[in-house]
């Protein structure tokens, strides 16, 4: 019997509301230069404290020991899919990112404009990088005249500067395919190949690829600079077995960055649009309470200060952080998990693979008698250190969700 | 797709530097006769200390829960090769231990001499514990006498007392072979036989076994007490992947004792040879900074004296390991491990199941606000207690030697 199996058979219909609240990036380390603090430790965290007095702390492992996430493993580890089983493609990541609605078995690609001479030869692959008000017009230009190709639906989105998305839909398309991208100047774009051989989906999305080609490098081909367009990352959006289906909870999620609302959705989870500060996806959690069991709250503050090794200001990210967490505490769920997708620390100016702090806090989460919500304090945490894919696993437990297994 | 797959895909080329220092059986646990301390707690290290405070820490499970292992798995499994899935023979343990140089496929078996009957009865399984030099004698004769068996070559060489082994290298060869044994007194040599009777690798390798006893018992017939010998632990030596594939580090082995340089050797490590003290084995490092990416260096007497139930010397040694770690300061790699390749309590005067304790030092380590080095302190590093096999994973990680996975 599988694990999941197991947790599916035992998961037990229950009335029980949770929250998971995620700081992106959370996570740091202490340096020297940081006078041995990371920016949780630095910052003053009043609301915390007093939850952590009454918690149950440790730290995940976002994906496996070394490695380190991007948000789409980062998010699919916490909302508890394996990173290695259910990968998300590059074009998929970026379509997400962009705000398209994406469906199950839609195939992807990233794209740039790009310069080619007489002879088919990319002499730029980034097109001078256009402004973005080229590409947005490009994008236009290319969707007035391209909607389909064959029975198969085209979406086309512009991205910031010579970047954009096309999403193909349509009925037995699979990736991953090649690039058509030479990656240097100097050579022509290469045709997209299946990364299988014998995948025969792959194949025919290979065949639209190139007839997308076809039918888009005419429509480029007096402009200036940007008269042709490489493409990467071509898959398609995995069925990903649905949120409610694997948990028994209804999901939600509030989130301002399109990227991460994408990830949501990719398991199924309700999109509630509107709040764009932290205080508003409080405020609208409040309102919302009774129409879901389960609130993803998303915050982008803590990794961005962290990818630009500012510490101040991640510290003050924090604190402004729980300055607000007053509102939420209103209403009170029956589970409560507040913590990172991964680490970002100020140190590294980027993702990490140093396992991000989690704090879970229920009426059956016990205390471990932690003062704080800290990277060092959750070392020594009941939850210890563990891989991030089970954290909802642990929030059904924490909300009593689950039968005793076994007499 | 498996995660030593993703290592791979992620692993980025650089130019860095990586120490791993093994204080062999490092590892202990406090007792009350010890004053509740282990001999790395009691020991004044304040080069240790030094590095601890710019570390993380951590316990690593040397092969799983439980689980005691000898030198060979507790090293391939702190080389990143999982022990269950990697076997090393006792017979090919015992050839790299008597310092014989061995090639994958090479078949090796551990041998005692042995008294016989005139009937070919097993009198004696030890023929009396002959000195050393009566083994080294007869050893020299059977290689004189017989130095291939058909095809295949047979080196002989002989260990302490009755001890020694034989290494037979040819084509087609594949242990394991049941044991040419009887285990007890007054029974007959049994013929061995493959593990896998479907094997016929194996099934060659055991005619070749019974034609060598042929060759061999003749020559020995005059002798006393030792007229006879018994054979265990036929295996080949397995292909195990080489560690420069693997991790894109170039290893290096400054070890003194031959097991380790083999173990080492196993795995594709240059084996430098020459120094006898830690002190020379630091020197050497020194001198061979610029011709390898990865050291391995061994120190032995930790676990030598752990063995022994000595307290006081398996402090000491620890100590002077400590007094000697600032000549290996002197070139700082990028990443700098401390840790040993499994427990080896006084208490249980052997080799244990108990997590040791480990420090990775980089300049994306972090610290652990820990003031030392040791089991207690570790207990609450953010490493948490994790499988040893990642160790190697997490000092690619610290040097910075993985790309981000996913976007």
């Amino acid at each position: 019997m599988s694990l999941d199996a197991l947790y599916s058979e035992l998961t037990l219909k229950t009335k029980t509301k949770h929250v998971l609240v995620v700081l992106d990036g959370l996570g740091d380390i202490a340096t020297r230069q940081q006078n041995y603090l990371t920016p949780l430790e630095a910052a003053a965290t009043p609301n915390l404290d007093r939850i952590a007095r009454e918690s149950a702390q440790g730290r995940m492992i976002p994906v496996a020991p070394g490695i380190t996430p991007g948000s789409g493993p980062g998010h699919l580890g916490l909302f508890g899919y394996d990173p290695l089983e259910f990968q998300v493609g590059r074009g998929v990541i970026e379509a997400l990112g962009l705000g398209l609605e994406l469906k199950p078995g839609d195939v992807c690609a990233r794209a740039n404009f790009a310069t080619l001479d007489a002879k088919g030869i990319v002499t730029d692959r980034r097109a001078g990088r256009i402004p973005t008000e080229t590409c947005e017009k490009l994008v236009a230009l290319l969707s007035s005249k391209i909607k389909k190709i064959g029975d198969t639906q085209v979406l086309i989105k512009a991205g910031k500067e010579h970047r954009f998305v096309v999403v193909f839909r349509g009925k037995g398309l699979e990736g991953p395919l090649t690039d058509a991208d030479p990656n240097r100047e100097g050579f022509v774009i290469p045709a997209v190949k299946p990364r299988d051989p014998k995948n025969l989906k792959q194949k025919k999305m290979a065949k639209l690829i190139a007839d997308f080609y076809k039918a888009a490098l005419p429509v480029l081909a007096k402009e200036k600079p940007a008269n042709g367009f490489l493409m990467r990352g071509i898959a398609h959006q995995p069925e990903i077995p649905l949120f409610v289906d694997r948990y028994q909870l209804r999901p939600a999620c509030l989130a301002v960055y399109p990227m991460y609302k994408g990830l949501a959705q990719l398991v199924g989870m309700a999109k509630i649009e509107g709040p764009q500060t932290i205080q508003e996806q409080f405020e609208r959690y409040l309102k919302e309470y009774d129409n879901y069991d389960f609130f993803f709250i998303h915050y982008k503050y803590t990794d961005k200060y962290g990818e630009d090794g500012n510490f101040a200001a991640k510290k003050k990210a924090i604190e402004d952080f729980d300055a607000a967490l007053p509102i939420l505490l209103k209403k009170k769920p029956d589970v409560f998990v507040v913590t990172g997708d991964h680490s970002t620390p100020c140190a590294l100016r980027g993702h990490s693979w140093h396992p991000q702090p989690v704090m879970i806090h229920s009426a059956a989460s016990g205390s471990d008698k932690l003062e704080r919500f800290t990277e060092t304090g959750a070392n020594s945490g009941s939850l210890g250190v563990f891989p991030a894919k089970f954290m909802i696993r642990l929030m059904q437990a924490n909300a009593q969700m689950f039968d005793k297994f076994g007499a």
